[in-house]
């Protein structure tokens, strides 16, 4: 399982040389050191490139540019999915991507994004910072040769773009769907057949009719890449990605090679991005819905009975993995800090906007 | 209004002077920069005590000691709400306070902390960043020589403790309570006798008998203040404070005399902070309410009726503030963001939690 010593006996040549220069002494005395970031995101795509982008300039503001990270867009380098190998092995510093792209890598990495019913943004910034989260995702990186970070949430993504209403389960069968992650497992359970397309591809399959549906963001990023103008249902809510973390893996000889300070810098700015970031999502994501309603889109939601089957579909794919036992750590580690702090939020918050909404409502 | 060119005239004698010198070429070129902080917290005062150590050490640690921030609890310099004043004087560098104990000085500075029936700590975030409010913070700010920024938040906090049952509005008659800010104008005319009293002295007065209780932050905070000692009925929702900020007031001469990467050190520390400390507070909360419940405490929810009698009250306090211009400019920003943001919050991680929690327990 120790595949960083593998990758670091075969792959460790070119750049991986020049990320050892990057940490010389030369360095440490002034001079600036440049990032190589490789994204799984098309330069400007909304939520996801902005996020990355936020970072970046932020790690050159608080540096005052003595350090820099310049971002390669998917096929400037490697491809969209490709960034995790490039980075393990050295080929480039760092990366900006979702984790649940690296399945096939770790089904752990699945909770550093989003599981099915798992925690909204807020309960998944609880359990990294506090309950445990950040280490495992490192203990995770430490196979991989990566020192990894939370940078960005995408929020409660919607349940998806359909060319038809989906009114019961069976509506599911045969349905050519885009999910990535294990909610692609889950509605591969029920029968949908699932696609895993690159954001920057979607626009086309849709169009083409070689997807009949596809689940993206939301209403802020969904607009921008243009749904709308070939799907007509759009589901608010879904089962899959109530709150998806994105994520920053560094090479771990990188990240040790950098000063304190610099560590600092970007341990803070993954911090400030996912705090930026989330919230610009949110006040856009409303925005837009109104927009897309205004250009014929219908907002639904699914029925209990739907739900229901995501339920036990879920259930059945998270059990799948339990024979990993480090994945069994995850979820054992992620499960316990969801029960006690949706608790108290559905206590507290979740009380007063109920009684806000039923306030406002009759007054 | 200019409170800014009289406090500039009339006291920027003594540590103003040593301000500007802080700016000084000399500064830039190495030698460490030392800022003066008061806060309205005693030292190792949970939640917000937590998130001003969070923020400094932030600091320190990004700019590699170029620039330090040394802190004053209450007393060693100022008290706990003469830090506002002390700050715009040019006394102190920066506070680390909650607004909306400043609404002697504008009540305005209300909804950069929390206004009763308003935002959660997430769509008061969407709203300072994205809509408008971190420039409403400003312009506020510009008035007494500060520049603001949001600094941690507590998350929504409890309704409160009680030494009797709340069972209708009737009950709260004469009680003597404490809360601050609007809040607590709201439960004056409901005929309650509201006191402020500083955070550092609450237990004495709850457990001498002056108060008949009180609201302070949530299970984490109020815990550790021991309040469980001398109070048994825990409401866990309160229509006061749904998500409230805690504020960096920084003197304006000060700021603008940093450098650029210090300045966005600052700025970055400060959005770094609320992710980190109202993370630390909700995944402790639940934590510390299962403690609470077992040393005999009962957590309780107001009836609709009381809920309703709140209702009623905060409108009357909002409106009869109206009349200060800035104060209407600042609520109809805040309302139209809060009204975007919290449709698609309902439509989208609303309906999952709701979904989630029914699937689960049917499961």
């Amino acid at each position: 399982m120790d595949r960083r010593s593998f990758l670091k006996t075969s792959a460790m040549g070119g750049t991986a040389a020049a990320a050892t220069t990057l940490a010389s002494p030369a360095v440490a005395a002034g001079h600036a050191q440049t990032l190589t970031m490789v994204t799984s995101w098309p330069r400007g795509f909304a939520v996801l490139d902005d996020a990355a982008t936020y970072f970046n300039e932020a790690v050159n503001a608080m540096s005052g540019g003595s350090l820099v990270i310049e971002k390669k867009a998917p096929g400037e380098l490697v491809g969209a999915f490709e960034v995790f190998d490039a980075v393990s092995s050295g080929q480039a510093d760092m990366y900006h991507s979702a984790d649940y792209y690296f399945l096939g890598q770790h089904p752990g990495y699945a909770f550093f994004t989003a599981v099915p019913f798992g925690a909204t943004a807020q309960e998944l910034t609880n359990w990294y910072y506090h309950d445990g989260g950040q280490e495992l995702h490192d203990e995770l990186g430490s196979i991989f040769g990566l020192k990894s970070f939370m940078c960005g949430n995408s929020g409660s993504q919607s349940g998806g773009w359909f060319r038809k209403e989906i009114n019961s389960a069976d509506d599911l069968t045969g349905l050519r769907f885009r999910m990535p992650g294990l909610g692609g497992q889950v509605l591969g359970k029920l029968g949908v057949s699932v696609q895993n397309i690159p954001g920057g591809e979607l626009y086309q399959a849709l169009s083409s009719g070689a997807l009949d549906g596809l689940e993206w963001v939301g209403p802020f990023a969904d607009e921008r890449a243009g749904f709308q103008e070939v799907a007509k249902f759009y589901y608010t809510a879904g089962f899959h990605e109530p709150g998806s973390g994105l994520a920053c893996g560094m090479n771990l000889d990188v990240w040790e090679g950098l000063s304190p300070e610099h560590q600092a810098i970007i341990d803070n700015a993954t911090k400030a991005t996912t705090h930026y970031q989330l919230s610009q999502t949110l006040a856009n994501n409303g925005a837009a819905l109104a927009r897309l309603q205004a250009q014929g889109v219908q907002t639904l939601q699914f029925s209990d009975d739907v739900w229901d089957s995501f339920g036990a579909a879920s259930k059945e794919v998270l059990d799948e993995n339990m024979g990993d036992e480090l994945f069994a750590k995850i979820r054992n580690s992620f499960d316990a800090s969801l029960a006690k702090s949706s608790d108290w939020i559905l206590k507290s918050d979740g009380e007063f906007v109920a009684q806000r909404n039923r306030v406002l409502a009759n007054g």
